[in-house]
């Protein structure tokens, strides 16, 4: 039977990327060697890494404008600590939006000052605040552009004169926004890039080299750069299934061709959230994310009938975060708009059963 | 042609893994998904997690005796980071025989203050200094069990009070060694253990939490053990092929049937070095690595003839570390000896040819 992966990360990502990743591992570039055993410092591999870090800056805008573009380790978990280790020096600004974004303002406040300068807590993280101000005198603004757990995007980035440093690790190469407003930007690849082990850090040169603070090597974004993001042994397969990935990506037409699909089906789905009076949405209607729609039937003695329904249409993944509870659908880039198709049918199968 | 991978790392897996691994790639478990697209939360992904954890202690000798096995990321290099961070109080005692013990000093100077106990690099490190002492005081004293780039290896552990740290990134699984007397013993996984990507870290639980720092998160082991080893999303697919390897070198005969065929493949080389006019050997002799013999010639003009020799001879990843020049045969647990022997009877080619 055919499964619909709705799996919010690791997630789906193209079956042509699957085989070619696959065919990789028992001999790539026909060199009578798997990807796995070649050194990272091959002609080969350097032409990968080289090849994927190209790519993520020319998707998204940012070639030739003073940025770098640098495959690490540690997903955004890491980031949270690294962004903070060669940023804060003063104090950061912070926007929570969710688990993530308190996340990282746990790790920098190990660093030093933090000032959350708005929070959706309030209301279990349903809404992104708005109208807040940040301070000018601030070493930088953190928000996170998708939360991934309660299914909110920022739809329009707070201006600032300082440095905007942005998670952007369930959405970046998702849809079209500016993204040389931003001067540091991280995702953990394991959403709408590659498998999960590779994390991407798109960092503005010139922000750098303002801290006091020694930092150690493996943390400093400087000597990654230097190093041309081979400071140490990186996650040779991840770079490269991630390189596929981005190749997939610009075949389709870029950021603006998928951008155009994700609004499909993010507006499939949530038309029949919005028009089923058996469920109901959870995240504020301005701010739904086009990548994670969570929901939740409006009566809970019809749950065991609706998720039998969805095992026997092979949908998998669908399950909500223990945070919200419910459903939650993941829509990357690689979801097709079938399988979101066939959720939809079972939601109105459902109706018309109840 | 086939192709014999003497690659120091990323480096040769048995072809059975890479067979398997790229099938997963395909479908995993028979799920109709792809091992790169499942939730690392799936109860199939945690079933490989728990059986890469426990194959690591068994094989090792340490379950059932306070040790706890992690999957992180980051490589060597971080934990050169995230070992001081844990266990360096009031100083550390550290063994300096190569780069990556250099590199382990260098990140721990940055926490505080570091004992260098001995060097060898007064000979460029050919040789294991010995007979030197370890301060009592020490929080903990650090060495690097194998040298990968000059071809050494410690064949007795200094003996101390203290706990003992060892970087075996190059060696692990290779040769029978009294683990129990490590504390904390942490290794890439892209040498003897599955691609690049994760590093396997061993602690034993009681050394733990006794510097009064604050550890950032995802520098922190005790997290990261209170979490199974899953505090952020890990590097599923490099976890499951280290899982995949685990299970062929526990169906081998685990340690000691591996140490054997390891035994026989470097005295094949090392009996060609000594025995041929034509080549020297770089390590001093009672220190020379199994894993990685380093050699060169004796006469420099013959060079480009038996660079020439070994290209057609289908032989991958020869040269030698830039630190070292000359060559470098890397002999990690899934290299035949068959390509040894190949390398061998080019040696010794060379020598009635010239």
């Amino acid at each position: 039977m055919k499964k619909h992966n709705f799996s919010a990360g690791p997630c789906i990502l193209p079956q042509e990327v699957f085989a070619e990743a696959s065919q990789a591992v028992l001999d790539f570039n026909n060199s009578g060697l798997s990807i796995l055993e070649i050194s990272h410092r091959s002609k080969d591999f350097v032409a990968v890494m080289e090849e994927a870090r190209a790519l993520a800056l020319e998707l998204l805008g940012l070639d030739n404008k003073g940025y770098t573009a640098l495959f690490l380790q540690g997903g955004a978990s890491l980031q949270f600590l690294m962004a903070a280790y060669n940023l804060l020096e003063h104090k950061g600004a912070y926007l929570d939006t969710g688990t993530w974004s308190s996340k990282a303002i746990k790790e920098a406040k190990k660093l030093g000052h933090v000032d959350v300068v708005a929070s959706s807590k309030d209301k279990n993280y349903n809404y992104i605040p708005k109208n807040f101000s940040i301070p000018t005198d601030a070493d930088f603004f953190h928000c996170t552009s998708n939360n991934t757990i309660f299914g909110t995007s920022i739809k329009e980035f707070a201006q600032t004169d300082i440095p905007v440093v942005c998670d952007m690790s369930s959405d970046i190469f998702s849809r079209q926004l500016d993204f040389s407003a931003f001067d540091l930007i991280y995702a953990g690849a394991q959403k709408n890039m590659g498998p999960a082990g590779a994390t991407l850090v798109i960092v503005k040169d010139d922000i750098l080299g303002k801290v006091s603070r020694d930092i150690p090597s493996m943390l400093d974004y400087k000597i990654h750069m230097s190093k041309d993001s081979m400071f140490n042994t990186p996650p040779v397969f991840a770079v490269y299934t991630s390189m596929l990935n981005l190749r997939w990506l610009k075949a389709k037409g870029g950021i603006s061709a998928i951008e155009k699909e994700n609004e499909d089906k993010a507006s499939l789905i949530y038309s029949e959230i919005d028009i089923n009076p058996l469920f109901e949405g959870f995240a504020a209607k301005e701010d739904r994310s086009f990548m994670n729609a969570t929901f939740n039937l409006t009566d809970q003695s019809l749950k065991e009938k609706f998720d039998n329904m969805l095992k026997e249409g092979g949908i998998n993944g669908l399950n909500g975060h223990r945070s919200v509870g419910g459903y939650r659908a993941s829509m990357y880039n690689a979801l097709p708009k079938q399988s979101v198709s066939v959720v939809v049918e079972i939601m109105d199968e459902l109706e018309r059963k109840a």
